[in-house]
């Protein structure tokens, strides 16, 4: 390949890895996405990636900002609820305020197909405008590409955002403590149920509508509150509660122990769950935040959560133990024990 | 369709408009692109956009910090002198750059089609690893997701960036006035035409390979001499060198004249738009640059760009006029004088 201005250096050897192509698996959110990451993306960036590589990244500038990013690429575009609009303002949001902030400013890219309908372009763009509303947002820049038509799926949207970190907040798994309260803000698992049942091939008879919501308020109330007390903040989207779970357990070395019975999920959300053979804790989410925070504060947390539109079904579902490995650990309903894992694979492609 | 948490109103109307899908044109950056930004996007988001929309927005915070955001949907993805990955990067810094920032802090968010090769990916990655050292800017934050087969063109990369405005700086259309000199600051079209030489269907022998390249370095230079008399700074990507002139002209309100033998282009680079019959001020760049300054200071900033490894190839092309209609006039080498449209349609769809 001729060189131009910019020449780089292939000095860098592809590890040997034993996958050689991309799988769907590793856009789960879950254990592949953690080895894609972990064993070539790192691998290849190096040191011009900040050690510490979530959804959103804080910036050490004269007021504390915080910065995150994603691209949506759910199918279908519509379903039951809302559509990819909303969804991509949201999950920025709520990114963000998974950093302790709140965003002020987005970016909007589109990635448009040739042929989507105009109609159906506007109508995700008025899901856009109302959902940058209700979260107080400002869209200030973007983009706009088409490709031909069978090169993407109608549309994908990637969004960035920056945010006001909340003075108070000192939100990171570091600050995770054996005694630890973890609190879930909300059911669990209804967007992925409801993404599910409109996907061709799966559709069923549900009345399950997606939980995608702006959790900032909820977030702020908190934080107001409680400031550093709330140890540890992290939306549940792709890979679910696990996911999160296991990640906390993970970066703080500690273990998680859940009570099956606390879990929150709709009886319709549990009843499709168990029709597809899927465990609601590995099930994507859009409206919901795990909330792991100092056991003196749990109760009236809980108090704050339930009186805001976001937290109605808040639970408190488990607490942190100072126990080897970290892992997380499930209590049946009949008193049984399981390691509840990150989610394996890939459970449902293009869930957001 | 059943309404979840969050439900929005679709009260305000589709636009009666001559075109009911999208097309490649919207993609173009030129005229089909601003009408889609102007007659769609624009009123259907309504207040939650800025009035200025371009590729960077200037946030006012306690330090002045700029924002830029782009997805790159280029295709091939590898061509000669370079990929999609140090073009993801470049882009963004350059965006930043001519909003008169240093890009500090990158986020990178991939669409990965199922089945891209680990290998093709590993190599972007360290071209991305390049690109960042060389335009000395971290990546804070990012997102994978994976689409399956067809749904996606082996990869599309979003980066937004966020930089810090150079404190002298005051570039804005507005502040171009009669009597300005227009510089760019080296040879036009060769990312264009790097990219058809290599496109499925137009292959061509040709040595061109893309002018790809970080901007930041040359346009510092120039805000530190010459702080508020640099007016406007903008990189002619899609839509070309025309594209921008006549948004400067339309923004600003003034004419620009510009001389046809003064424009540079590489010899074979010509050669390649005569025989594929297009308009080298059309053709899409990815690393150079135009100002338009204060004529007391053109000559010694040309001395500064063509010190400058990124400018050598600068010249004058041209000055603003304060004629009515603000359009663009080229003057041809045997004295002819013609206008030069925006690209009006799309001329090589995803160029970046």
């Amino acid at each position: 390949m001729a060189a131009g201005k910019f020449t780089y250096s292939l000095s860098c050897p592809l590890p040997q890895l034993d996958f050689d192509r991309i799988v769907l698996g590793h856009g789960s959110g879950g254990l592949l996405s953690k080895r894609l990451i972990d064993k070539v993306i790192r691998p290849a960036l190096g040191e011009v990636i900040l050690s510490e590589w979530h959804d959103g990244a804080i910036l050490n500038t004269h007021s504390k900002l915080a910065f995150s990013s994603d691209s949506y690429v759910v199918s279908p575009v519509f379903f039951p609820g809302g559509n990819i609009g909303h969804l991509a303002i949201h999950g920025t949001v709520n990114d963000l305020a998974m950093c302790g902030a709140e965003a002020k400013y987005l970016s909007l890219s589109f990635i448009l197909e040739e042929g989507l309908l105009l109609s159906d372009f506007w109508e995700i763009l008025l899901s856009i405008k109302n959902a940058c509303e209700r979260s107080s947002v400002k869209i200030v820049t973007g983009d706009t590409k088409v490709v031909d038509g069978k090169k993407c799926d109608q549309i994908f949207i990637s969004t960035s955002g920056i945010g006001e970190v909340h003075a108070q907040s000192d939100v990171h798994a570091k600050n995770i403590r054996a005694g630890d309260t973890i609190i879930v803000s909300g059911n669990m698992a209804s967007h992925g149920i409801a993404v599910m049942s409109v996907r061709q091939g799966l559709e069923f008879e549900t009345q399950v509508t997606t939980d995608s919501a702006p959790l900032h308020v909820p977030v702020k109330k908190l934080l107001d509150a409680f400031g550093s007390k709330i140890h540890f903040l992290r939306d549940p989207t792709r890979g679910g509660v696990a996911t999160v779970l296991n990640e906390a357990a993970l970066d703080s070395g500690l273990s998680i122990e859940i009570h099956e019975q606390n879990l929150p999920v709709l009886p319709e959300v549990n009843g499709a769950c168990e029709l597809l053979g899927l465990d609601p804790l590995h099930v994507a989410n859009e409206g919901i935040f795990i909330a792991i925070v100092d056991p003196e504060i749990a109760d009236e947390a809980m108090g704050i959560l339930r009186n805001d539109e976001c937290g109605i079904h808040a639970a408190i579902i488990g607490q942190v133990l100072d126990r080897q490995p970290p892992q997380v650990i499930c209590q049946s309903l009949i008193g049984g024990r399981r390691v509840v894992p990150m989610l394996p694979g890939e459970q449902l492609p293009r869930i957001c």
